[in-house]
């Protein structure tokens, strides 16, 4: 079974599938009198035709190391955010683009990390490796469905 | 000087303000073959005219209590949603509506806690109680001012 090693999570390598967002570097602004920086706008939203963003909170169950992955999935119709409600560490494992899943890389996110899935991005469930995995979710609100799911032939495991 | 006790924080108290984003009762939605609870759209989101949605991050000073508050705010062009990258309490500090602020509310918002305020709901600068205060929020993108300050003609102390 192929093994894929888990990478940091960087903005650099994480550019083509989507945004990381986190307070690195100095602040976009400061506000209140100095006490708060804001890191301004730092995901490519993208709700498509007819859709709406919205917030919802997943609650996913933590997964271990090593993991067996056997299926990513995507939205085809808008982007989707993850924003962890915790401090721990949580998996962002994500596939190069195609009408099928390319090459897949899995990325290690510290606390506070959270990521922007550009609009199409494979990419597997959620993976959190501490419970409880709360996530605050922004993503597209609309009557599409959305969602294409997509069996790997050969499952791989990710591993540190 | 007036005291103002903390309350919990909860849906129905909290309401005329806003709306509380937490994994709360049953999930909307069970998603990943049972592993993930997805509590739907639970946001009132409002970016007015010409604007749009947006993720940013704050990263903002931890208070101390008792806490002196001196000024309170409100964006009267959008929505203002505040999920907390952390399990730590936090404070949610509000103003019953008006042209000028109404009474003052100081909830308690323990792990997995947010809050949506409705556009133009005043409220206190964002009120960590831990380091390091992050926060990702969702608020109006757009080329209007959208904040006006309003300091308090008589300080009020926030205690628990």
């Amino acid at each position: 079974m192929e093994h894929i090693r888990i990478k940091p999570l960087t903005s650099e390598t994480f550019a083509p599938f989507g945004d990381v967002l986190q307070a690195s570097g100095a602040p976009d602004r400061l506000l209140n009198f100095g006490t708060c920086g804001r890191f301004h706008d730092r995901a490519r939203l993208d709700f498509g035709a007819g859709g709406r963003a919205g917030i919802s909170i997943f609650d996913a169950e933590a997964r271990d190391l090593p993991y067996r992955l056997e299926l990513v999935e995507r939205h085809p119709d808008g982007s989707q955010a993850f924003m962890p409600m915790h401090s721990h560490d949580w998996l962002v494992i994500v596939a190069e683009a195609g009408e099928t899943p390319g090459q897949i890389h899995a990325f290690r996110a510290g606390p506070g990390r959270g990521v922007n899935f550009l609009r199409g991005t494979w990419h597997a469930v959620l993976t959190p490796l501490h419970n409880p995995g709360l996530f605050a979710v922004v993503d597209r609100i609309g009557d599409t469905r959305n969602h294409e799911e997509f069996p790997l032939p050969q499952p791989v495991m990710i591993v540190e």
